[in-house]
């Protein structure tokens, strides 16, 4: 899957994947009146909306750009109904061809992570036949646990030829209250390159033609971290959130990115799906509110390219 | 609810929550049986089987202790029907009077972090209607991300009168690969305790009675480092799994417990809902697993209460 996944950045020359966090301000008026049409104010006219609002959004980007990652929790506050929506958009973004990046930021201790992944990732056992639950391409991770709550997770995209991107340096302001420590048992390091070469050494053992199924998330917001953290983990693929609406700019990206012009996938979600919302698109209008996420996937692609350029 | 819980504690006399971790291996074949019998060996027919079982646990032991324990990861494993099971399994617990504890591990940045607190603790705005996703009562966080992943989280708490239990030391093997690091900017302590003086801030902004709505999780497996939680953070309780199956035995829990004998809540899942598989209760027979059950926490009772008062 990773190597899919590179081979369509390079197909499409967007490393770029869409944050699909539908929040209900950011549905179109139309979509949530037709959905309250059909099923009420209800939990599932709320799910009706933001698959419709998904799909939508996924017809006009779905040739532009390699991967989509769906934040579950964005989905999980509809309860069964917004997970039922959670599985259909993974599904339609399937169909559609592209990479799906489930952004569930799961953890936990051995036969637990095992639970999560099997979930996610791979096929349960029911007696004598197994299923796939969620199926997503990749997912996230957290690390808190160490490596008995990451391994089950590997062994699992191992059999599945899926990958993992483990939470090493989050993007929101508070991510140093931790990830910042520095550790006197590692050379007054910070946790977080700590974390990092567990990543790359972990990414070890289930590596693509290039790089591992094993990457890393490392924020935007955080581009000097960044930098050392794309040494420590020259093979990991590194997920870069916080581009655009949390703060993160084209030329923050650059070091996140290999000389191969590869190794990162920056995301951007709210700065895509509600670009209809920003002055810079309103020209749209709410009713070509896709269209206007087309174009702001364009134009972000052309920041990523011009910064790339001028490195 | 912190409230409520430490009032249970008191009446039923046992510090107990028993994990609902319904692993396939775990369920009696009369109760799988049934169940694909009715749905086939589906994901819907391995959800009915967890729940069933799940009900007549909880038939025979919801007098006998003050909370419940669901690992969610147990039933996402399922997909939707076992979040579906999950959902019902949190229902009928609350029926029943029980406190309900999400063992859901989730955490994020904040408007994420927001999303997962609504779903799991509050309510979802939809057009002019509010809903509960989940509801369960508590919630377990991971503290990875920071206080803007926590502090949303305890928001809804605020609101709801609602609590969490936030990852601080955890109960497996590697939880010391980066839990354990020593801090040169924190006099050379490890990160855990670094976590715990945070938690114990977190929860001063959301106290009930005696005790903060906001608790730890600390594995039982690793007593001495309670001994050191328990005086950080004097009044979070103490959420401790590892007990019974991971290893941890009666009297390494008595330094997670304070002087009024309150402030910890003992975690046992395996060793309770799969208690007829062991030697000890196998004359029960897989027909009577929840008398099994039953005894298995009578048993677990004893072993506390005797501890306590050998200290």
């Amino acid at each position: 899957m990773i190597n899919k996944l590179i081979a369509k950045i390079k197909e499409t020359g967007a490393p770029i994947v869409v944050g699909l966090d539908p929040m209900m301000k950011y549905i179109p008026e139309q979509i949530k009146k037709k959905a309250f049409a059909e099923y009420g104010e209800t939990l599932e006219g709320a799910a009706e909306a933001v698959f419709q609002y998904n799909k939508e959004i996924v017809d006009h980007i779905y040739d532009l750009v390699p991967a989509v990652k769906p934040q579950i929790a964005m989905y999980e506050q509809f309860g069964i109904p917004g997970l039922v929506a959670f599985k259909r958009t993974v599904d339609y973004c399937k169909e559609k061809g592209l990479v799906v990046i489930g952004d569930v930021k799961r953890g936990d201790i051995g036969s637990t992570s095992e639970a999560y992944a099997v979930g996610h990732l791979g096929k349960v056992q029911v007696g004598s036949h197994s299923y796939y639950g969620f199926d997503e391409d990749f997912a996230t991770v957290n690390p808190y646990l160490g490596s008995d709550g990451i391994k089950p997770f590997i062994k699992v995209c191992q059999e599945e030829k899926k990958g993992l991107f483990i939470l090493v340096k989050t993007s929101n302001p508070s991510s140093g209250e931790f990830q910042d420590r520095k550790l006197a048992d590692a050379d007054n390091r910070p946790l977080y390159e700590i974390v990092g070469e567990q990543v790359a050494r972990w990414g070890e053992e289930h590596m693509g033609d290039d790089y591992s199924y094993i990457g890393a998330v490392v924020g935007a917001t955080y581009p000097e971290m960044g930098k050392t953290l794309r040494k420590i983990m020259p093979k990991s693929y590194i997920l870069v959130p916080g581009y655009g609406a949390q703060g993160g700019k084209g030329a923050d990206l650059v070091h996140f990115f290999n000389e191969d012009g590869l190794g990162a996938i920056i995301n951007s979600s709210r700065g895509i799906i509600a670009a209809y919302q920003q002055e810079k698109y309103e020209a749209y209008g709410e009713a070509n509110f896709a269209e206007a996420s087309r174009k702001a996937v364009e134009d972000m692609k052309a920041d990523i390219e011009q910064a790339l350029n001028n490195r």
